[in-house]
């Protein structure tokens, strides 16, 4: 008899799921609409509420998603000893270098600029910058920060990453730990969140270090919200501490209508889709693991829920 | 004695210009301030009125500081017999791959319906489309759209071009000539011009050319003004035929107060500086080609008059 596999995402995407399982030799079945609960074997599922795993009762592994884990931590949300795998799938990282790439050179093209020039109808010329008197500053040098670097680097920026530990990527200036974040900070022109969201990294974009930062740098968040304290940034983006910032994520999701950053001039806000898991990508990594699990193989892209990716 | 090179650019980058050549065995002088018009080796410029170059009787090169030469077509701007080179140097061309990856991943994202979304303070996704399932097709396959293609590449686009003559890029699906236009033009979603100005190529972004994109594609024009038709530009974006146009150039420049153009919500406008001669690196590539004058060996990047680039 075949496995089972309960998914929850945004029911929309429920058809694009079967559909990426269908040539799979697996059950789908959606949340709330289990027969059986006892015969789910897998879940793959974004922000589950505390509690609702534990009625699968033989369940073998918890799928996230989304790269995060972060949607899984908190008292009773997974039931212990059971496994979490993150996701990581090509066109999840291949979303988050387009997204990157495009701010970065909206940045150091001074994009924002000319469309303001445009509404007020001016043709003047700001002095372009070489991309090698730019420093990029990656915060977080995994899956997805290293792939941002490689992407960046043909374009001749000069790439600093700064990670928990320390790590080794090709072409980038690696910093790592709380006592080298200020030097990393210190250089990076355009600063870039891609961490995971920790105790460790909550708030880290906060006015204390965004200050650190040279005058006029730029930020591109697509991490996670809890990442940054909103009323900071209006502040540096005010005073002119900080040049602009390209906003994926929000303390608050969806963004409540009437928030100031809706409409500041200095912000550009997207709604949580820098990057996306595509079901037919997703599938084969889910599916990968299941066979690995099936083998006795370790996991691939295991989360660690003690430290939190 | 040193030789003089005459350089006519404008005239706020006169001390850089000054600045790149200082290392070079060369006397530098400025356009309408040379002591003796006979003195003067070489000319470097941009746009010279009609008989201007004669007044240098023993003139030996023309450098032009663009890398298009159509500002040297027409009568009695190249004396008879004098060479002219195009200007192809890194900066340039890393600018016009910056120039067209950020706009080509602003249409890809969805960018400018997301900053509409924003103005109108909707949380609303858009579901992406991979970078597989879009094709970037490039008019002109020179230094410049040769250097596009391979930085469009790694984001995994697919990538057509087209050329007056067969050409071969790696990874780029080629197609030339009149007769390969239409296939060329039926595939293209996104469609780049980077021509060089001349008699076949005037007007070629013209409405029965570009409505044979597939519907609401997306246009990037950093050749030249005179390559659109804009007027025919304006009505294919109003009826939705086109989906987007981000320009850098146009007929007339400046471009005119008060013109359509700059408050169409679908175009994007840049004051022609999509890419732009750096004179460290401009006076680097003039000084090799004195250097091969001299040696009597080939110029490098000679242009063809005849041909027009």
């Amino acid at each position: 008899m075949p496995e089972t596999i309960v998914i929850k995402s945004d029911v929309e995407r429920n058809a694009e799921w079967r559909d990426a399982f269908k040539d799979y030799d697996i059950n789908v079945c959606f949340w709330n609409r289990v027969a059986d609960k006892r015969l789910v074997d897998y879940a793959l599922v974004w922000k589950p509420e505390p509690g609702s795993l534990r009625q699968f009762s033989n369940l073998k592994i918890i799928f996230s998603i989304g790269a995060g884990i972060d949607h899984l931590k908190g008292s009773d949300i997974v039931p212990p000893g059971i496994p979490v795998v993150r996701m990581v799938e090509t066109s999840l990282t291949a979303g988050m270098v387009e997204y990157v790439c495009y701010h970065a050179l909206r940045f150091h093209r001074f994009m924002p600029q000319y469309e303001r020039y445009q509404r007020e109808q001016q043709w003047r010329t700001i002095m372009p910058v070489p991309a090698s008197a730019r420093t990029i500053g990656i915060l977080g040098l995994g899956v997805l920060g290293s792939a941002v670097a490689q992407a960046l680097k043909p374009f001749g920026f000069r790439i600093a990453g700064w990670s928990r530990t320390a790590k080794r990527v090709g072409g980038v200036e690696s910093y790592y730990g709380d006592s080298q974040l200020n030097a990393f900070l210190g250089q990076t022109d355009i600063l870039v969140c891609l961490l995971p969201l920790t105790e460790q990294t909550r708030y880290i974009l906060n006015a204390e270090n965004l200050s650190k930062l040279p005058r006029g740098a730029c930020l591109i968040n697509a991490g996670r919200g809890r990442h940054q304290v909103q009323s900071d940034l209006i502040g540096l983006l005010d005073n002119g501490r900080l040049g602009g910032a390209a906003l994926d994520v929000f303390e608050d999701e969806p963004l409540p209508q009437h928030d100031p950053l809706w409409s500041h001039p200095k912000i550009s806000i997207t709604p949580h889709v820098a990057s996306m898991t595509t079901p037919s990508c997703g599938a084969q990594h889910v599916r990968d693991n299941i066979t690995r699990f099936r083998l006795g193989k370790p996991l691939a892209h295991l989360a660690n829920m003690e430290r939190g990716y």
